[in-house]
Formats: C-alpha cells, structure tokens, sequence
C-alpha cells in the first residue's frame, strides 16, 4: 500500500537521533557548541555511510521532518525574542542585514565577472553566472547562529538579537533574491515593479501578522486554555506555528518567517511560559533532525584532492570562502551608532547553510552553474556553516575578544 | 526540488491538530472520550472536506507522521505499565486474546461459507473469500482501546491491564494471521511450519527484548543521564523507541510491539519519570493525527441507502458487525479464574480499527473480496471502532455495569 518502508526508515531516525547527540555531547566536551557535532553527525552518516536518504519518497519524509524541525526552532526563538528589545535594536538590524546582503554579493559577483579564475572558463553566460554565485553568498542560515547562540546560553545579549534580526531580515531580502534568481534561471529579465512586489509582501506579511497576532492571540489563547482535552495548549499553539508557517510560505514569503512570527506572537499570551516548556521537548526532538540533514547534504567526493579539477575547484572555493567571511564580517561594523561587539555579529552572520545550497541548485538545475561551480558553491556553503559555531564559542568565551565600541 | 508542497501540507496538519482538539473537547464535554471526537474530525477532513491526503507523497508522509503517532502512543502506554501486573493478568489475556482470535473468525467464515448472503453471490472462491472475512474479524486496534482508557483515566484497572495484554497478544496473533492471508492472497497453500515461525518469532522478539532490555537499559540509561548536552535523555529514549520499534517490524514482529515493549523496558531505568514526563508532550502531537488519519480513511459514500447494491451491503455488513461484537464481547468471559468486569474487557476488545483496514486492502487488492465486500468490511471496521468509546465510558460512569464475577 505504501512505497516507503517505515521500519527502515524509523531505523534512520533512531541512528540520525542517537548520533546527533553523542556527537553534540563530544562537540560540548571539546568546548565547541553541541550543533557542530550534529552537524559532523549528518556528515558521517550521509556523506560517509551513506545511511540517510536525500532521494525518493524516503528522503521527501527526512526533508518533511527536517522542515518541521526548523520550524519548531524558530517558534521557540520566537517564543524567546522579546519583542521590545527587538524593536530596541531593529536599525542596527536592518543596517546589519542590508551590509551583509549587498557586499557579498558585489564581492562574489565582481570575483566571477571581472577576475580571470579556472571555474569560469566555459560558463556560457558569464553575467548570469555571476549574479548566481553573488547571490549564493548573501543568504544567513538563521537555524544554525540561533542554535549555536542558544547552546552558548547568549540568546539574550544585544549581539544575539542583533544576529537573529538580521538573520530574519536577511530572509526576507533572500525571498527577493531567490525570486529573482529563479526569473533569471528560466531566463526571465529583471522587473524592478515584481521584485518590489514580492519584497513588499514579504515584509507586509511579517508586520500584519505580528501586528494582528498581538491583538487577537492573547484573546484566543484565552478561550483555548479553558479547554479540558489533554495538552490543549501545546497542540493548538504547533498547529498556530504550522499554520503561520504555511500562510506564509504560501504568501509569498518563507516557512520559517511565519513560524518565527508566530513565536513572537504568542510570547505576548498569559499561557506563554506553559507554551514554551511543552513545545521544547518536541522542538529538541526535530530541530536534531535538521541539523543532520544539513550535514548529510555535504558531497564529501567534492573534497577529495586527487579528484580530476579539485585543486582549480578548491582554489575557487577558498577564495569564495574568504569573500563570504569578509563581506559577512564586514556587515558586523554596520551599525557604528550601536554598541555591540562587532566580531560577534559578524561572525553570527556568516553561516549560509541551506538557503545557499538552495540557491546554488536552483542555478544548477537551470544549466547555469556546471557541477564544478556547483561543487565549489557547496564547499563555501559548507566551510561557512563550520565557522561559525567554533568562532562564536571563541568570542562568548574570551570576553576581550572585541569590546563594544 | 521535492514533490511535497511543504506549505499545503503543515496547513493540513495544523487543521488536523485543530479539528481533533476542537471536537474532542466536544466529545468529553458531552460525556465522551475525547478519541472519538479525533476519529469524527479525521472522518469530517477526510471524507467530507476531502481535504486529509491518503495517496501520493503527501499521503505517504501524513501516512509516517500518523505511524509515528502509534509508536509514541504505545511507548508511553509501555512506559505506564506496571510489568509485574502485566505479568499478574497474563493468563487472563492470554485466554481472552485467544479466544477474541478463534471466534471472531469462526463466527465470520460460517457465516460467508454456510450462510446465503447477497454478497456472497459473484465470489469465485467462497472458502478463500470467507477465510478472509474471518480473519478482518480477529483483529484488535490497541491505539484506540489504550487512548479510551487513558482518557478515561481508568488505565490503572485489572480490566485495562487485561485488555491491553490481550490486545498486544492479538497483535501477535494477527501478524501470524496477516502472513496466512497473504500468503493465500499469493495463491500459496497453508504451511503449517511456516505459520509456527512466524509465531515464534514475534513472541521471541518480545520476549527476548524485554528480558535483555531490562537488563541492559538501566546501566545505559545511567550513563546517557551523565550526559550534558539539551534533553539527551527524551532524545535517547525516543531513538531506543524508534529502533526496537524498526528492529520488531524487520525482525517480522510488528513497530507496535516493538514501541510497546520499548515502553516496558524503560519503565525499569532510574530515569522513568523524566522519559515519561517528556515523551507526553511529543507523543501528544502525533497520536491525533493518527486518530484523524484513522477518522480519514472511511469512506462515506458506502453509507448511502440510495447508492446502487447498498441495502444488501448494509445488511450483510450488519450481519458482520453482529458477529464481530458477539465474538469479542464473549472473549471478555474467557478468564472464569479471574476476577475482573467480564464486560468491559469485552467491550474494550472490540474495535478492530487500522488492523481490520489491513486484512481487508489486502484481500481487495489481491481480487479475492470485490468492491462490495470491501465495503461491507469498511462498514464493521468503522463500526467497531466507533462503539468502544461510549460503551466504555457507560460502563466505567456506572459501577453496576457488570460487577467483578
């Protein structure tokens, strides 16, 4: 009756779980934030067992959950976000995630446009190309920065929701991107007037529903835990969060935009301390699940040296890389009215995770970036996402590393 | 990328969390357990509004959340039981599952072999035909007796540990069955040898886990509570439930039993009540949408008097439900030695729920019952599934019911 097989499936499940926390325990043990080591478990049970499906009707199962994990997380950091602070440090945000998104991108887009490298010989389209790879560095894996900020116990320091804001913020304009990446790639012009639109509903969606949400979900919220069923409360607050999370996508703007959203909603209930107990026990259980995913999504044939093309490819990625850290780093000294450590943001904001790889696809599969671009997109995707969690752990340990100014 | 469209499918989950919380509460409001108001919100979502998936990737992955959901269930059941007890009404059990097996099913093949029925007309062959009737009478779905229970907070009775020992025995005995029936569905002849493997390995397995696993699970749970990363604990727990659940099923036992006997085993660690504590709120997501699943896969239009064949159908399917309660019903008088409410363990055995659906898909897919059959079928199964909730509830809200023999 069904093409999946359960059993074998429920077995991934049990080895992906089991791994992500033996190896965050170790990661925790060395002094590095327990998500670097979920991450290292996805590699070694993707990249080198081979024992977590990507393909098929299984792997659309592990991506459903992996979705549902990374939706869960960003309820609970919205849950956790208050929304005065915030607002408190929403310039700084802005400035913060407008950096980050412009600079890498001119930087990654002049390298593949002007510079003479190995990767772009044979590119058809070297304009198109360009923007593609410009725009696969602009991107923030909020996932990854909240929950390395989270198992360092820094989600309330200013940096953190600095970070966080413009890891959102960089969402949206991400939305803008990926539209306009994906008209590229089926070989549409830019439309100035559609990119507005797609932008303005983006924002639109975040503001109304946070907006509305404050004035309608304390009253809701009211009624429900008058209700008498078991864990009433928890079952209806995930079924807001999935339900924000599909309205949103579905509007135009992200899973996890409507899902953050729908935490910094409810945080404003009178039920919102039961809400975040009974919802982190199910996001501890699914947010692993992501993070292994990530990790099994890395190609490690792509770091073999003696592979035919590698040292060109690697050349590229380095120097991709280097871009990446830069214009992300950069971003961290945006906002010099603030006071904040600047390392500390802009080391947050490095990590690309997913919504590069995603973008990096979408130019594969259009023909627009050949497998060995690809492969070197997917290197700095990679070399990002690591970065990150060791030099956060660093900075939040020594507190002289960079003194708000 | 994938073929899901994430977004459609959290909103169908969100509906189904609420639509399950919304008319359970109306359902215990009106003296009921809150299980049958999931089972009507599954059958409003699905068979009215059309709107739960049951083919496709969607129905695959809905199909996985729901199996997920009966895993949990039956972990925390596991958890909740008292083993020495289990132990204590194991011969009770043992007599009232088999006897719930044998009769049922000779009650059923008479009736289709020996008695003339509408329906019977068409069949090329009766005997196979009615071995199957027989057998989609045997079955008894555990899910939804232990959630009546446990809404009914009467899971701490002789009769709960009674039905629930039995109905895990008849799991046991319906994994033998559903081996016999595919095999005849294959066109294979009896083999007597073969059915007594099959037997062997599913209570071996359960036997087997549970006396190494009480062993071994206290020592390794020791060791994972020394371990500092976020909710190691339910995590750990969880995978282990995963995996006995996966390893039942490859081993050819079933993923309930293997859930099940997870339960038990970790109902011996030092650290049971924090896994219990835990695993409620997760296990509290997903069994609603195995409810409603469950609610969503009965087909409405065969409850239409005006529909072409249907007065036989309806007919021959009340014979069935006849023969289907009077089986179980009596099942509940098959431990004279004990002393416990003869009719509640008989009322309490009598939904056959997603295991009847089983036997019947594979009959109708096999061309041994036509479409009328399997109605027929659809009919008893979802009229079993219905009558235990209330009549439990009758029978635990008034004492005189059936007093202890």
């Amino acid at each position: 009756m069904h093409d999946i097989s359960i059993p074998a499936l429920f077995g991934i499940l049990a080895a992906m779980l089991v791994a992500a926390k033996l190896l965050g325990e170790l990661a925790e043990r060395l002094g590095q934030p327990a998500v670097l080591g979920e991450l290292i478990a996805g590699v070694l049970l993707g990249g080198v067992l081979g024992i977590v499906p990507t393909e098929g009707p299984a792997g659309e199962v592990v991506h459903v959950l992996a979705e549902l994990g990374v939706v869960l997380l960003l309820f609970e950091i919205g849950l956790e976000t208050d929304l005065r602070e915030m607002f408190r440090v929403g310039p700084a945000a802005l400035s913060v995630a407008t950096v980050g998104v412009i600079l890498p991108f001119v930087l990654g887009f002049a390298y593949w446009a002007y510079v003479p490298h190995a990767a772009a010989a044979g590119s058809t389209d070297l304009t198109t190309a360009a923007i593609f790879v410009g725009a696969t560095l602009t991107a923030t894996s909020v996932g990854i920065t909240a929950r390395v900020l989270s198992d360092l116990h820094q989600m309330n320091t200013m940096e953190a929701r600095i970070i966080i804001g413009a890891a959102v913020i960089d969402d949206v304009l991400g939305l803008v991107i990926l539209t306009v990446v994906s008209g590229l790639a089926a070989g549409a012009s830019l439309a100035p007037l559609g990119i507005l639109r797609i932008f303005a509903v983006a924002v639109g969606f975040l503001a109304v529903a946070v907006v509305v949400g404050r004035f309608v979900a304390p009253r809701l919220f009211d009624l429900v835990v008058r209700m008498r069923v078991r864990y009433v409360l928890l079952v209806i607050a995930i079924a807001f969060a999935l339900a924000l999370a599909s309205v949103a996508a579905l509007a135009g703007s992200a899973l996890i935009i409507g899902a953050f959203a729908a935490g910094l909603i409810l945080s404003g209930t009178n039920q919102f301390d039961t809400i975040e107990r009974e919802v982190r026990p199910v996001a501890s259980i699914f947010a692993p699940i992501f993070f292994v995913s990530v990790g099994a999504s890395v190609n490690l044939s792509l770091l073999d040296p003696t592979r035919e093309g590698a040292p060109g490819l690697l050349g590229v990625a380095a120097v991709l890389t280097l871009l990446a850290v830069a214009g992300k780093l950069a971003a961290g000294w945006a906002a010099p009215w603030a006071r904040y450590r600047r390392l500390v943001v802009g080391i947050g904001m490095v990590p690309r995770g997913e919504v590069g790889l995603i973008f990096a696809d979408i130019g594969r599969r259009a023909g627009i970036l050949n497998e060995a671009v690809f492969g070197a997109i997917l290197l700095v995707v990679m070399a990002t996402t690591f970065i990150a969690p060791p030099g956060l752990k660093l900075l939040f340990g020594s507190r002289s590393g960079n003194p708000a100014a």
